[in-house]
């Protein structure tokens, strides 16, 4: 048994919980005492003006402060009001898709309320499958319900600190950095100690009715990822629409055809464009992420209730996943600290090492923390569930899985970083490219995103290999957590980039110095390149989360293997390859039809609003706003559907082998076209930036704004903009969504799936 | 035994290939009585004028002629000499890697000379290992050398007939056409049979020596199927970076920055871009092409020598891809008069539905083609070697095999017409957003690429679950060769393609008029869509070769199953799903960097050479030809190092299991990265031609040429150009030449291989 007693490990999973919340609340409070005033005391926010002692530039300059809290306000109402019309048609979906998985799941049995023996621990009894129905219909609504709340959490906070961000720019870079900083922080402690939180609760209620029957509780409990992930995949798609409709029309308009500089307060859609990076990079984004750790501790959770761990009732080796998480809370606690208190940022280039730093300073903590919990936590053998077999595994082994999977991460991270940050050669040979135009540009910005995928693929190949050979797919299981265990860090570094896009987008439109401008343009390169990083982990993770389930779903169908040389399985991997394509093609369609009517209505009111251009009128932003907002609840249907009934008609009509193969030729086809995606886009963005920042000789030759280089590289950002924060970050969620959904209705399809071939 | 006796198809199958070269030459014959006139008659060209009884406009020009006919001269010398230093490489090439198939092969049994025990006949004893390898090594070298004859005659009668189609574009466009198109035809018809010629002509020699022993000299014929493709891969990537190359730069230079049209003869790169087609898209496709057919062919021949007609010695059921094929020649040869003679084109609205209509009637007429051969060649019943098992089938189930690629590979051809013409919706949609520039564009194109393989790729999953349910991994093979029995015609509208491009560059070079210039862009426009068809059935047909030649190397490798649950296998599949991006990164970024080093020589001249912007003063032509030689050269070396190293390293290092999860993974990641590149491509380039036509209302409105619309429309054919071109055309070779490679290697990985797991 493991050296942890059960009491012990009852105590400190959710100890470390709520030591991870105190901390995001602490956080909070230190961002909110940098003080945003406002005209208008009616809209909440408090009357006092900016208390500190350092003189800068602007600082007592109420009007601009007064202007910064406006359109904070402006821009966090915008994203709220638009969260809960999505809410709105997500509570809908939430309703009628729980329905369906209580009637699939309860007519496994045809709705009996007997109980059955059990699939894996032979000979003893276990609960009848509509109690698991049920309770997998209710972990579901808690995974969905906890996922919307960690997006609206994340988007509060954002909102909350962009304005503050600003206005700290005008005291130095480092002042404006820890806002941001310590904002997305936040964001990462609230979403990973909640998402453990919530997650331990429902076991311990569940276990209340299950008792001795662990197969079918961790079964149940698998909901609980479905229901984190469909929320994120609407969130990642709705937000990325709304952002980048606004975004592209913004640009297209404004920069290209108007010559105004990126968020004037002239162009109409620039609160839209503001409000996007909110619902879409914040809110999506820590849905998603919620999502991916929810679904490999269920995953681990599930595999390791049907091993000697579930087999012999060990209550603190199941609890391994969670315990690891916990370990994950205190080490990123102390990695923020090297940032927020230890270091201190004078220089606008020591904000990207700053940031990288941390991915390494939690990699190394985490380590010797993954050592401690799985020489305490486990026992120094046990048996692990192989497809069929019995594998002897020692406590050794796992911490190799976690470790590699946590190791492969920062790889991943780091390839990104080099592929995306305009300090290496990839993104300055893009810039470079736009000498001979916007074709060249694209060329080369498509074959980085190729290029970029062979490291972090060869990363992802060895952790699998090394963890399944170890442990088999418990060792999946667990090297994603591992690669998610630092999660509170990635957010934190994560939500940073948006969160400084923002700073920006207010500094311009309330008109500050071009001093300031320049500082917040600072934190938004490096923010580009962290998301581009947070993205990167996101996908890396997906990648062995999906097939950590993709086991799990296996053995829960009760297949022995896959075998490609079975005409069922082929077609299901080469359609499965085909659906990132599918879904890529309607989440870009998507953007570009939403934001030709995004062009249309800006050109309109600069067309018919007579000084608009001048300045002296106000442009129209609601209409703008109601453009995203209506395209993204519209166009963000079809995509869901395409992804939420995949799983359904192939398990249903072809059967559980065919849908296996769906789910591996998704993974091993979406995860490529989500890194080039992302990567190329991260790139261009960075490329325009590096022409713009003018920060090297070679950058200068090729500037300044407004130059045909330059107007190149705006061409290649704009159509990175939906590779990058449309397609590509959903792409990971599709992987993933498809075999958690696949793993919750595996026992329907293995017991009434295959209809179309039991007819032939 | 099968109702057709071995003496008459010992006849019938060389008869076929007689014909189908002598229908060739037939229309050779028929191009040439259109007469090019020169100045000079040192060069060759007869001396006379064009006898013609119609009168029309310039039709007597001797000017016009004479100038025509030096383009044409310049052009033709110019690929020639190209091939020729390619060719050079490719011999050595050639030399090296045969050696190491003899080495490897060799090894298997120690070099040793005794003859041993057959592995699928039981009890019968079969040749030595070695001799195997130096069978496998000439069969290699035949096939390389076919392939490379394939491609340089295409290349031959291409640069023969493209001045003859302008001369004729004089006479009416229906002239025209009709040499365009005979000229195709004597590609495609050259093509196929002297594929099917040196095949059949190899297996009597073989036979020779083997006797008997038909397991080795099948699996000997198989080196015949990788010579071809492996000269393909550098004919396909070397002439591709050419191509593209020229085809960049003179755009970015002449078009974009100094507003002159395209082809035209002040443009320094244009005869490097008239060459680029030659080499490019006709000397390289003939050589996929060529490879695509020898493959499933030896893939067929092979799974067939191990089944019961190989057991019970029966050539006739044996040699049933090769009367397939001999069937083909005849169905083509009938179908072609359709278009040369039945019907006369008098519009050029004409064109592509004639075209279309070719594939329509090969179509039909092949299927009742099958059903004869199927009833003739087989016997009703037989057996079939099932990776271990065996599988009863009747002869109307291969019938279904057959037709069911055959059908498919027309779903593909008319579903890439859908999506690359500029007669349908969707090209019409990324003409129109071109409006909003540039970005929209790429983004609705990208867009479009990505939408175009849900079709193709759900027709190839139906082919494969149905040809592999009715006969195992031999009916894909047979399926294979069903899409690739109407080669004949695919190549000629094929190939008819780069004529009327190179026509309508000779019509602009040589100062035609206007409206002879509208007939060859009609022309053009037509080929744009027939050579994407040509594209997708490529793609489509390699990848039924590519997975019936995986079978192959399954059996081969004595492997009973890649079960995508162990490990090895899973890191294979997501590495071979890499390889496709890694290929593309690497020719894109060639033609990218080739494109620029063009652009820098072409300014360099316009701001040089006096006069030359003027007209007054000639272009340095002779220094951008030499450009694209030495970049095609130089970079068509690493993408090919990583195809022809690839499965080797694979296959020695990590293993058969590995290497079969490769296999599958870069199959069904390349189809998907191949049909989605060249569509996206075809369909850029037909928006701006619809943008230039102006023949609706709504491409008026977005024109004309040099408009806004137009400057974005090309940009988007730019960035195209390599996607279409270069890498989206290689990736399947990619896919089936690492799945013939790895099928001759089998025995050497399965005896030797796995090195680096063994050590572990």
């Amino acid at each position: 048994m493991s050296a942890l007693s059960e009491g012990l490990t009852q105590l400190l999973i959710p100890v470390a919980a709520l030591v991870g919340i105190g901390f995001a609340l602490l956080q909070w409070f230190l961002v909110s005492r940098v003080k945003v005033s406002s005209k208008d005391s009616s809209n909440g926010y408090k009357q006092k003006l900016i208390e500190d002692d350092e003189e800068e530039e602007g600082i007592n300059n109420l009007e601009v402060s007064i202007k910064c809290a406006e359109i904070q306000h402006a821009i966090s109402v915008g994203a709220t009001s638009f969260l809960f019309t999505e809410y709105k048609y997500l509570g809908i979906f939430m309703g009628v898709f729980g329905a369906i998985i209580f009637l699939f799941l309860g007519s496994v049995r045809g709705f009996s309320t007997k109980s059955e023996p059990c699939t894996y621990n032979q000979g003893n009894t276990c609960k009848p499958a509509l109690a698991n129905a049920f309770f997998s219909t209710v972990a579901f609504l808690l995974g969905a319900f906890t996922s919307v709340l960690s997006g609206f959490l994340g988007m509060k906070i954002a909102t909350y600190a962009n304005a503050r961000t600003t206005l700290e720019a005008r005291k130095g870079v480092g002042k404006a950095f820890i806002t941001a900083f310590r904002s997305g922080t936040v964001m990462g402690f609230l979403l990973a100690a909640n998402g453990l939180l919530v997650l331990y609760v429902s076991i311990n209620l569940f276990k209340l009715y299950y008792g001795d029957d662990w197969e079918g509780l961790y079964e149940s409990i698998t909901g609980y990822g479905l229901g984190g992930s469909s929320m994120a995949l609407f969130g990642r798609v709705g937000g990325g629409i709304y952002t980048k409709a606004a975004d592209v029309g913004a640009d297209l308009v404004g920069k290209v055809e108007r010559n105004i500089p990126e968020d004037d307060p002239r162009n109409p859609a620039v609160i839209a464009d503001n409000v996007g990076d909110n619902v879409g990079d914040i809110a999506g984004m820590g849905s998603d992420l919620f999502g991916s750790y929810a679904e490999s501790s269920c995953a681990a959770l599930f595999v390791a209730s049907i091993s000697s761990f579930g087999i012999s009732h060990d209550f603190t080796a199941m609890s391994y996943p969670l315990i690891i998480s916990s370990m994950g809370i205190v080490v990123c606690l102390i990695t923020t600290l090297f940032a927020t208190d230890l270091f201190e940022i004078k220089n606008v280039s020591e904000i990207e090492p700053s940031l990288k730093r941390q991915l390494l300073i939690s990699t190394v903590l985490m380590t010797a923390g993954i050592a401690v919990v799985s020489f305490f936590a486990l026992p120094s053998e046990f048996t692990l569930f192989n497809f069929g077999t019995e594998k002897e595994v020692k406590n050794w082994h796992l911490f190799f899985c976690v470790a590699i999977g946590l190791w492969a991460g920062l790889v991943i991270g780091y390839t990104t970083e080099y592929y995306t940050s305009n300090a290496y050669s990839p993104v300055q040979d893009v810039a470079d490219s736009c000498r001979t135009g916007a074709a060249t540009n694209v060329i080369f910005g498509l074959a980085l995103g190729y290029k970029s995928v062979i490291i972090p693929i060869f990363a992802i190949a060895i952790a699998i290999y090394v963890s399944f050979s170890l442990a088999a797919m418990y060792g999946i299981a667990v090297a994603a957590l591992g690669m998610l265990s630092t999660i509170a860090t990635g957010l934190a570094i994560d939500a940073y980039g948006p969160i400084s896009d923002n700073a920006g987008g207010i500094a311009e439109m309330a008109g500050m110095s071009h001093k300031i401008r320049e500082r917040t343009d600072a934190l938004d390169a490096a923010g580009n390149t962290t998301a581009a990083i947070g993205k990167g982990f996101a996908i890396g993770s997906a990648a062995l989360v999906s097939l950590a389930l993709f086991g799990a779903y296996v053995s829960r169908a009760g297949i022995k293997s896959v075998d490609l040389l079975t005409p069922k399985a082929f077609i299901g991997l080469i359609i499965g390859a085909m659906l990132p394509y599918w879904f890529s093609a309607m989440t870009m369609k998507s953007v570009g039809s939403a934001a030709l009517k995004m062009v249309e209505e800006v050109r309109r009111q600069f067309n018919t609003i007579p000084g608009l251009i001048e300045g002296r009128a106000k442009p129209d932003y609601a209409n703008c706003v109601k453009i995203s907002t209506d395209a993204s609840l519209r166009e963000m249907i079809p995509p869901g559907a395409l992804v939420m009934l995949t799983p359904l008609i192939a398990g249903t009509f072809f059967g559980v082998e065919t849908l296996a193969g769906v789910l591996a030729g998704a993974l091993v086809s979406g995860v490529q076209v989500a890194i080039s995606a992302s990567n190329t886009g991260g790139a261009w963005d960075n490329a325009k930036k590096y022409i713009e920042a003018g920060a090297s000789e070679h950058a200068r030759a090729l500037g300044p704004k407004g130059s045909d280089c330059h107007k190149a590289a705006v061409i290649g950002d704009t159509i990175g903009d939906p590779l990058k924060d449309t397609s590509g970050p959903s792409l990971n969620i599709l992987i993933k969504l498809m075999a958690v959904e696949s793993l919750v209705f595996a026992p329907f399809f293995a017991t009434h799936g295959g209809l179309l071939f039991k007819l032939l």
